[in-house]
């Protein structure tokens, strides 16, 4: 039975109930509303509302549906609007009409947002401790493969030789913003909707600073309007998510490139992969396909949410009730995706020599033009001059590291003997030894970062 | 157990088993993927690839199993990845060895694709049906409040008056383009991926064209490679979701404000409103609100689809997986909400009073520079009049029907006695009597047309 | 000025006006808004309210701007509201005060929808004549490069060889599909709003199917309130542009990837592609690239205007004024990329023995397995040997073509020397011959079929 | 001519050309671009590169260009294929060849990475000072309007009595969690490229830490191959604007009722109104409109920046060349509303007579319940009877406030003649004195907190 009743007198049309209902998915916030009434309960004691024992009872009510629903033995009926409503029928049948009092002062309007917002604050930690744990997978390779020298692409295309740990590492930092960026969430949803009533505030003698602390928030809402229909919170943590989706989608799509058969520079653990009903020699790169199409998902939870909150009147719509799926669900995408690609990245196999085989000296042509400035031609005269010998190598078939000293010399008289040095590639890598470049010392201080870095998320070294 | 077994040394991880399997999704498509089976056993029958015998097995089981399904008996087991799986498991069960003919020459490329679109042209009856009920009402509430007045807005500015019964069909003809739409898609739903193996093409004897006719499809799909990967199909079918549930909110988005107490024009049913679990006196246009809330869902799921197919390599890819729920979910949304409105509409009442009450006399200004038109005043020059005279009303305080003729005069002298006329709003509404206006004779003839627009829904109306 | 003056009493605040004022973007309507308005001028001559004397100055003042239009000689000025304002007030200055009697019966809400239908009317054809070009390389690609094989993949995992031609081919059916839903959609924008006035129908005697046949539509819009709201066309447009986005963003993500140097399937002409600034060597897919970021654009585009559209109070509201740029840029985007993305294809150069030479025997893997079909094995299990054959030879180091037949036969004993025939390309190619699949003789048929989709763009080929 | 034209045997297609320039947009960048070439050269003398008098004349040559940009004089060329080469290019014709030496060591992917950021950091105080507006607009009206009491809604259905001054904060607040939400984004945005090179650093020996404090970065960026793709900070961007715009669209929402005729709570002055082309009595509410309307496109800049970021492979590709537009236009839209939104808000006129007249009886249910639970009936009870009072009065077509006592006594024994004072509004408004609540003390102290807030954007107060 719902709880507003009185002034009704027909029931809901039964398509009506299951459109309105919303006891399927905000179930899920069971504890966190348990929690809240708690809290409630207190301050309605405080508020001279309760007599102490009445406080008591209503607290070992809520105890025991708590411990039901941990136990998995919390029953919903047909008859549950919502949470709120089931847990108040619940204590009804253990306590009896004391129940009633419970939501004296409150309305499902502040009771809703307070649970959401327990129910994100609950389920940060377990997002950032996957996102360390992807990070950690990261940089376990970026120690582990450390001076492996691999190619490094832009548009695809061959560009500069860089150490693998340093490519590993570009995906580490990505993630670090990420957690920056939910930590500081964290402080705009631990703001306290609870007694802001349904949009007027509560005429009950509430310290809402008081409540705001008992259930772990950081102050009390300052203008119940807002508080009521504010769901920010929610659509900076789908935002969150999505870009957590694009740095994945990222990672996965260089993953799914690096593992075909034509680049050739890792090979997925058969446990994290999968093979075809039809054809018996493949090995799939299953979950980083999954990860990047899942990161379509969460843009789409994204935009979604964002397209359900644009134009709404003031305080509560019931529109507001779409905003849990796009949520919980980016949550769920996000906690099945990053624990699978972490180990993932700690089962792979590495290829050094395809890495190695792929370091085509064409890669050295920009330090064959500093090797040109370095004895005083202008950088750009020294760009053209080396891309007409890239272009006469191509012509000759031959590798631009194996003209012969006159033919260089055509280029640019400069060109001497020792022109050979600019065409390893590990000399090349080591030139780039500036803060945040691929040079061997370089990155060995990028990851004495990183490692401070995941020691203290919330700081913004990035 | 997994179709693609032989390969692997080692078991997928749990977690990745988790993340990749799709059972709990796609097991909606059981019938559909039963069908599917049943057809193409009976092309391998054609193809000689199974004995009269093996075919009429393979059958008998795949026939059991649908029973089963239909009956809600069909278990699934944890080592069921997908549907697929768990029918050729459950086949194995029932008829032992021989159920591995069945994939012969198919892939779950080519399956999952049929599978889906068999899906979508099973469903998309419903979805017609549920828009047609919509049109019904809409058109039933056009007869039954034919004669009201209400006043018209531009910018929710009283602008002039119109017909309720315009109104209501202002809301039918978007619904009929919904559905020509829809219409339009079947027939690209109905292009057949079976018979195109992983990416390929089969190896068997096939008559495509004679599998396409016995699945209902109209043809079947001229590139392998295309059929796999081809989910222009699912996109299609998440835009014409997302442009109904526009369609809907902005239905929705006016009955919210015309149920407002400041409006007043209708009253909802109880059986289609909520109350307050605080206040008392609430009744709640919560359907609409949902409609409203639940376009943006729609707008996201399509968002997030076309973000999910964009820059996938050729062929399959996993990514494709994602498809599901964005359809499956868009299809939920609008079988949920869309009896519920026309249901709420069947009910509601109708207050052609409070209408009548703010058929303000401004709003026939523009029947006012008319008059002044038919007496030689340009256009422009007539609106200007007018809109000082209605500034000149304001300042005295009066409506622009309560100037004395001397007034009116000042504005210009070609104004008469006969003025009043043009006051009525009942006279503004039958002067647009062309096509597509909203005099009662013009009304009548678009009451008219809806009807034939809904024995005909795939004619291209408007 | 503006052309609503008379009624207030102050003129708009600067910021305001040009917040307000959409002459910036919609003078690109300047042509459709003439002919719209000499078709109007028409009408009224034949509703009487313009004799023909002033029926021919009117039509000569609009002659005359459109001439200027197009001459490139048609000044803005600041006070210029919109194109329909300027459209007046250039009136005004050729033929005086009779310009004022044009805007008799009509509003900016049934004009601006007009011009706007009239726009994309225009456009359509050029849209659809830029992807019959991108239809005609891609056919033409598939005619020239005929016989080459090149590895399918799926997964972006070697999977089985495929004619390069059906490759090409399966790039041109989404293109058709494309070029389906425009067609379809040119009917719903063919769709009359003129003469309904600002939402209520006009007064005039005017016979709307006349006009809507003097300017090219299919019919006169059935509702006065829909009709100057519904901007349905707009957004399928953009679902239009945006499917078309991701087609173009699959091909470009190919190229990208079998350009680099790992694939070198493929290599651009030097007049569709670019360098480097700092690297020499470098030659980029820039291209390519573009199309694949241009589609998240178009996604964009049409999530930005359903979010738009949503929850709109009936009938006109400014928020509409927003659709224009979504659909201008849309069209701007693809017309920029389709011709360049054709014309490089066109000057494309294929590295037929690089395509050669990642012809795994591995990818005969399913040909294996059906040689065992063939000999009676069911497929499951012969999926399930030849894995385990798979993983032997990589445990040996060989391919599995390079087994002895004492090592098959450890496998199945069914297997003799006769086994080699499965490991060679062409013979895999050809096998599968059914309809849609990647023998020779199959793509010429596509081959026949994809031309004659060309002649017929609108038939419901696919 | 392009930077890179050395290896390249053919010019760009003239199509291709067009395609793939970004001078059209990226020349809004120049003032970015010409501040970052300094910084540059400075830092190529301090690594030996150039000599002081090279350094001189570079400095001199860039400085001069940067006069011609402010001046509005710098000429673009149709060669100039980006403002970086357009930069160069002018250089060059202003110091001859020495200008060649200024890429040294320098990619255009650290360059324009470093440009975009420091645009948006120039920017972001101008955004920062737009919404700064807002809220001392919404503040002033707070303490302008205080006193006035009006229907609070929720649903839009009449809910309880609120000030109209609390209502003007509950827009306040959602404000400062933009500017705290773009506060903490600086912090993102000031990690510097510049140093990266293509994608592996830079050989060059560069302090960068000193290179970053000298453009006013925090930081320089510790990854090269992040660096150079990096768009995080554009999309935060786009995020940020995207929720200022849902803000902005539920304040126009609202304005939208108000101003109607029904509410008539507010009326626009005619400086921050438009009229109708053709109803000369309208006046509409059009900045609000339009802030709605473009609250659409800005979620669809960000829902495209998103997809067109999502699966690229790492590091820079051209896909990023579609960031600008995104940032650029939703940078603008912002900048185009919010001041004239503060200004239609201080120049509103407030119709108090208007509000009172909305405040029905009803509101006060559950006043009314609270005089019920004070007397001892447990809210749940309360709630009930007083609905059923409501459903009484409705039926006997009173207010709740005008039963006789006998009548209310029906519904509850314990009430009595004091009942009535439950049904001032002023009373109803003053109970709800907690934090956050409607009442005037509370708000009073809300309004000194927004005050705090104001002058401290940046802590995190709500």
């Amino acid at each position: 039975m719902p709880l507003w009743k009185g002034r009704f007198e027909k029931e809901s049309d039964p398509q009506m109930w299951a459109l309105n209902a919303s006891i399927h998915f905000d179930q899920r916030m069971a504890e966190q509303d348990l929690r809240g009434s708690l809290a409630w309960a207190a301050a309605l004691e405080s508020a001279g509302i309760l007599s102490s024992d009445e406080h008591g009872r209503i607290s070992a009510g809520l105890s025991d549906i708590l411990a039901e629903y941990q136990a998995g033995q919390l029953q919903f009926e047909a008859g549950d609007e919502d949470i709120h409503t089931a847990v108040e029928r619940r204590l009804g049948e253990l306590i009896g009409p004391l129940a009633g009092k419970l939501h004296t002062g409150r309305s499902r309007n502040d009771q809703v947002a307070t649970d959401f917002r327990l129910w994100i604050l609950d389920h940060l930690p377990r997002l950032d401790a996957a996102l360390e744990g992807l990070q950690a997978s990261l940089l376990a390779r970026a120690e582990t493969d450390l001076g492996i020298i691999m190619p490094g692409y832009t548009h695809l295309q061959r560009a500069q030789p860089v150490l693998l740990s340093h490519w590993w590492l570009s995906h580490f930092w990505p993630v670090q913003r990420d957690r920056q960026r939910l930590d500081q969430l964290k402080a705009r949803v631990a703001v306290l909707p609870l007694g802001c009533g349904a949009l007027a505030g509560t005429p009950l003698d509430i310290d809402r600073a008081v409540l705001a602390e008992s259930l772990g928030f950081s102050s009390a809402a300052p203008n119940s309007i807002d508080a009521v229909s504010d769901r920010d919170f929610a659509a900076e943590f789908n935002f969150a998510a999505a870009l957590v989706g694009v740095h994945l989608s990222k990672l996965a799509e260089n993953l799914v490139i690096f593992t075909s058969a034509e680049f050739g520079f890792f090979e997925l653990d058969d446990a994290y992969s999968t093979g075809s009903s039809l054809m018996p020699q493949k090995k799939n790169p299953d979950p980083f396909e999954l990860a990047r199409g899942k990161a379509g998902s969460l843009i789409g939870y994204l935009a979604g949410l964002l397209a359900t909150l644009k134009g709404l009147p003031s305080a509560y719509d019931k529109d507001l009730q779409e905003d849990k799926v796009p949520v919980f669900s980016a949550f769920d995408i996000l906690m099945s995706i990053l624990p699978v690609i972490s180990q993932a990245l700690d089962h792979l196999t590495v290829y050094d020599q395809r890495m190695q085989a792929s370091l085509d000296p064409a890669m050295m042509a920009t330090d064959l033009a500093d090797y040109l400035v370095e004895r005083g031609v202008p950088f750009r005269e020294a760009h053209a001059l080396v891309g007409e010998t890239v272009r006469y190598a191509l012509a000759q078939g031959k590798s631009i590291a194996d003209l012969d000293l006159g033919e260089y010399k055509k280029f640019h008289s400069s060109i001497g003997e020792d022109v050979q040095t600019v065409f390893d590639p590990g000399t090349s890598v080591n030139r780039r030894s500036a803060v945040g470049g691929t040079a061997l010392q370089a990155v060995k201080q990028q990851m004495v970062q990183a490692k401070q870095a995941l020691a203290h998320a919330e700081d913004p070294v990035s």
